[in-house]
């Protein structure tokens, strides 16, 4: 394909994509497809000519829309949200075509200096501690990382190094094996230290983990993965309260914040703890500014070498919301989760499981938990809104999260509506 | 921004990727800007109020583009060739529009059912043994990772649990952490059992280090990250001979197969090995269908949780180009190495350091080091190529890399004349 094919194909793609989510509400949330079904609809083998685009567009709406979960109708409220919309995915198309590999400052600085200056943004919107961000001399800073679970992963691997070096240097008969017999990860029933757990967006209380983990020097890392994105809001800030004790804090902006996947933004305080542990530097790396001290070379910071040129996205969003849009939007999703909440309360056969903070509602029928069990199958049986379940102190609990970026408080009544209808079918069945 | 706009930014945005990659032999290979340029020419927040999308397209060329090494320039001949497609790019935007996470099978079947297809797809290009491919009842299987290094890192862990549990099965009074003092991993000094390496293309002989490894029950991962594309062609796949000693094994088509960052292809001959290292099944991840045997939930086979659409863009790019279309695409880069290797051998005062057998040429004037560090700043300097260098023992040695989709025969010799005038000035000035 040359670009003067790329020039129709392109513009014929948007109008794709525009109409594929302008009409995202008319499609089955989730799909009717077995496992599968997908092997048998393509050739075993990959063409030895060329396909038409045409072919291929054709083949999308026969083949993978018909296997496709739609995260982004207005009855998805499963899972957390995932981040899309319309400036990040033009930053991803200008992304592609830079196409640069951004693994030190020299393989292109566009790259690495705008992620430096997007994280600063961004943690001066949450009013994170100046201790996190880079500033023009500081020593902390963020990076993008694929997900929280690599950003998890990189303070783990930053803090076993850092204690291993201290305890070697203190009794260098010490081998790392018989360090690692004993280093300890403390983490509650959730993993870590979290701010908005996955099954009910729960808080860990960092204002009493902070000050012990502070005094007995052992590294401290926050994954705010879902609910980060909230305290860009001056009335959820507070919840972020104590990462002033942190030696990493990290959330996603592509679950929470029309950032789309992937882009999950980490803070450190010392980027020296990080570079230490990962420091990699082949000749074909080097380059004449790396030991200016001036420069940021990532690769050091994660654990892959290749990285793409992600802070487009977050420029993109950032710039064409706005800070008020983006909390605008915020605010929204968790103004219907408490509509939702607000419809519960009001049918006594139900109970909520946990308390409404952002945009998650976790309930359940009073009763066993075959019972609800027994609903949430009919409500994914039926695929007009999608669903998952939790387990709470041996519960079994559905999660109403707020997730699309169009849902609008006429999709949370209808949803409540059918999940009403469902639980007097059911209760009446019961009965029976 | 609302659909409307996007309809209507989106092909703009597509006339402004088609007219940078049209033109993008006009900039300037490797920028000018010095450390810090960047945040010197944004604000220091982000704005409260949104910005216009004709402001930030007025910023992408005032503000990146200076900033930007051009990879796809073809003067650019620097680290290894960083794929970019038309077809590739247009699979973006749909996966993006999709916007799906496919941590398992039910929250996007399409999604994880077009990757096991299009892996096997691959794998058969490539005529891996059956034994790595899924098909519909195999143990083994592809999934894609995000880096070679990702791939590596699995390799590691799958091994290593794999080991632990034998030891721990035969001694269960062992702990981990004796067992990790005694575990020994082995590689050459390019890391782990490598198909074409990163300095100078270079290929350990697995006809001579399978067998071993085989016998003494050791773990075989291969990395081919650049190189594995190559084989794709009949008269390369010579060098793959040997993987059907291997447990894994990894290349990346998004370096040298036209499939954009990040697209790295992993394959695993007993796919209960990694799944067995990493299973997490928290219950709001579960699905009807995860125990049936019949899905695959790749969220098992890789360190992070989240993962995009990516085999849209396999897709995309094996039916556009067909696997006729790809052959004659690293074919064309071989050559062209071939060619600058010719131009190379005709001019006495430079040496070849090592078999140009794909798209790297690894040279250097006879001489000293320094005098190859001269050269080398010359090249880079003047900015109308660019290039990195690599130590090959102990010498210091410039790498030539066919990396550009749009690099021609009339780009190399104008590189090469470039080259070798820059060599005459150096060795003039020498001699002054």
């Amino acid at each position: 394909m040359n670009s003067s094919e790329f020039r129709r194909r392109g513009k014929e793609m948007t109008d794709f994509v525009a109409d594929y989510l302008d009409g995202i509400e008319g499609r089955q949330v989730y799909p009717d497809v077995q496992p599968g079904y997908l092997r048998s609809l393509v050739p075993s083998t990959a063409p030895e000519e060329p396909d038409t685009f045409e072919d291929i567009i054709n083949d999308v709406e026969r083949i993978i829309m018909p296997g496709v979960t739609h995260w982004h109708s207005p009855y998805f409220f499963a899972y957390f949200p995932s981040a899309n919309s319309y400036p990040a995915m033009l930053a991803g198309m200008l992304c592609g075509a830079i196409g640069c590999i951004g693994f030190s400052w020299a393989a292109s600085p566009a790259c690495t200096e705008l992620e430096t200056v997007m994280m600063d943004w961004l943690g001066k919107m949450l009013k994170l501690p100046e201790a996190f961000l880079a500033g023009e001399a500081g020593e902390g800073g963020g990076v993008i990382q694929g997900s929280a679970s690599e950003a998890t992963l990189m303070a783990l691997l930053a803090a076993r190094t850092k204690v291993t070096r201290r305890l070697q240097a203190a009794s260098p008969g010490l081998t790392q094996g018989a360090i690692m017999d004993k280093l300890v990860a403390y983490s509650s029933d959730q993993v870590v230290a979290t701010l908005g757990t996955t099954s009910c967006c729960s808080f860990d209380s960092l204002l009493e983990v902070g000050p012990i983990c502070n005094k007995e020097d052992m590294w401290l890392h926050i994954d705010a993965a879902y609910a980060g994105s909230s305290f860009i809001c001056p009335e959820f800030r507070h919840l972020l309260n104590g990462v002033e004790f942190a030696d990493s804090f990290n959330f996603n902006p592509h679950k929470w914040m029309l950032v789309n996947f992937d882009c999950s933004a980490m803070w450190v305080k010392k980027r020296t703890d990080l570079i230490g542990a990962f420091k990699l530097d082949p000749v074909y790396l080097k380059h004449s500014h790396q030991d200016s001290g001036l420069i940021t070379d990532y690769r050091h910071w994660q654990l892959p070498l290749g990285r793409r040129f992600r802070s487009l996205k977050m420029w993109f969003v950032f710039r064409m919301y706005g800070v008020k849009g983006l909390q605008a939007y915020i605010r929204k999703h968790v103004q219907l989760a408490h509509e939702f909440e607000h419809l519960l309360h009001q049918d006594p056969r139900f109970e909520i499981c946990a308390e409404v903070t952002l945009g998650l509602v976790c309930f359940r029928l009073k009763g066993s938990n075959k019972l609800n069990e027994a609903l949430l199958e009919r409500i994914n049986g039926t695929q007009k809104i999608h669903l998952v379940p939790c387990h709470l102190r041996d519960k079994f609990v559905l999660r109403f999260a707020i997730c699309s970026r169009t849902v609008e408080s006429a999709h949370v009544r209808l949803a409540w509506e059918h999940i009403s209808q469902l639980a007097s079918d059911l209760l009446g069945a019961e009965k029976e």
